[in-house]
């Protein structure tokens, strides 16, 4: 049995979520409240101790890591359809553009998202109620992120992010003008884990991501959320709830 | 026919050094010297166009990032010893372990490294010489932290960085105290990908990586450096150029 612990289809959450989909395999779906903090309470650190989404119970056994989940169900579902090429190289670049998301690309649109939206989050709590939240996380760069956040970052570090992302969504409609897909013919992980950072971003970031700078980019989100996959999975989204809960986070459990 | 392009056996070069060892396959290992920029050199970049250090020559095909390169080696020569679990669990256990050496603990300890080496070596040339130098480096952020090992690291930036080994410590000496090795039962990339770090720590980090602080970590460092694969990597090494070459860096290559 396989139940995914995540956020809503889109960041880090997306990717073992899309691969799912895309796999067509059975699945429960339990989507936790990031505005209750609810990745944070004790019934989920149990099952992570980092306190992070997504994580995967398969069979009583957790694996955590976006990436790390995506390949665990390739190698256990070989007979499913495969996200990953056969050929060595191919798998190889694949691997080079799923690092890249996790080590690079996520990171900046991560800062920027942030910045937007989950400041807004943060500011809805007391100071009292705030750190009583960060005290639970069990992640130290975690702690000061969300502080970050709710202080508001610092100016110098969201143009660097900026210009990161200025860089990201170049190299992307580089290779997309060369291949259909970012590892060569096929689709692959690498195509669900950088969607899962560029899709949205051709709202959020329109000035960098439209049809006359980045047409193939445009195309290639397209494409994505065109398969059978994607618009099943958006489709059966819970609706998020990104303000606090009327009820204390605790009895969401 | 295998070539690997590489540094000394630390840091990222050792991960695809020591694992073709490990499996006992031939290959021609062309050390390069970073004392004299030679990773910035035409002749390389057309390699890698990244101009980083290790890549491996596979009949031909580039493949880049170290541990890509690793589980490349495992996809490509499954029967060579394997250095990677069959079972999917544990291979997913392997993967968290080798995804937070490359985004987490070679960091901090790069950096440390960085200050401690690279600024003396970035000092020995003169300005001009040294922005020549700059100029090759492909990647942006690359050339930002060759800038600031010149002029030397923030104390903040170190302190936060020191703050993050003596973490990284910690979290491998409990591992550590657990299981024999990191992934579990069995000697994988997890173990050879953190020793390409944490070797060496117990004579530049002796406070911190020490017989009474952190006993099963200094046990573990030793299993690896008494295989007979490490014996011979290391036995087989080049010596190490850290100083300018005498001859200009354009005719070495």
């Amino acid at each position: 049995m396989l139940t995914l612990y995540c956020f809503g289809p889109g960041a880090n959450s997306l990717k073992p979520l899309l691969t799912l989909y895309e796999k067509g395999l059975e699945f429960t779906r339990r989507q936790l409240n990031p505005a209750a903090f609810e990745h944070h309470e004790d019934w989920f650190k149990q099952l992570n101790p980092n306190g992070q989404v997504p994580a995967l119970d398969h069979d009583g056994k957790i694996i955590t890591e976006s990436t790390v989940i995506c390949e665990y169900l390739e190698d256990v579902f070989p007979d499913t359809p495969r996200m990953r090429p056969d050929d060595p190289y191919l798998r190889a670049q694949m691997r080079i553009w799923t690092k890249w998301v996790d080590e690079y690309f996520c990171w900046c649109v991560s800062t920027i998202g942030w910045d937007r939206m989950v400041s807004r989050m943060a500011k809805q709590y007391s100071d009292e109620e705030f750190e009583a939240y960060v005290k639970r996380i069990p992640i130290y760069e975690q702690q000061v992120k969300w502080r970050r956040a709710r202080e508001g970052f610092p100016k110098d570090l969201l143009d660097e992010e900026m210009r990161k992302i200025a860089f990201s969504v170049k190299k992307l409609e580089t290779r997309l003008s060369e291949s259909p897909w970012l590892t060569g013919p096929d689709y692959t992980l690498a195509d669900i884990c950088n969607f899962a950072i560029a899709n949205g971003m051709q709202m959020g970031f329109s000035d960098l991501v439209n049809d006359k700078d980045t047409p193939h980019l445009i195309d290639w989100i397209k494409r994505i959320n065109d398969r059978p996959a994607a618009k099943k999975m958006f489709a059966e989204t819970p609706r998020e709830r990104l303000e606090r809960p009327t009820q204390p986070a605790a009895e969401n459990a």
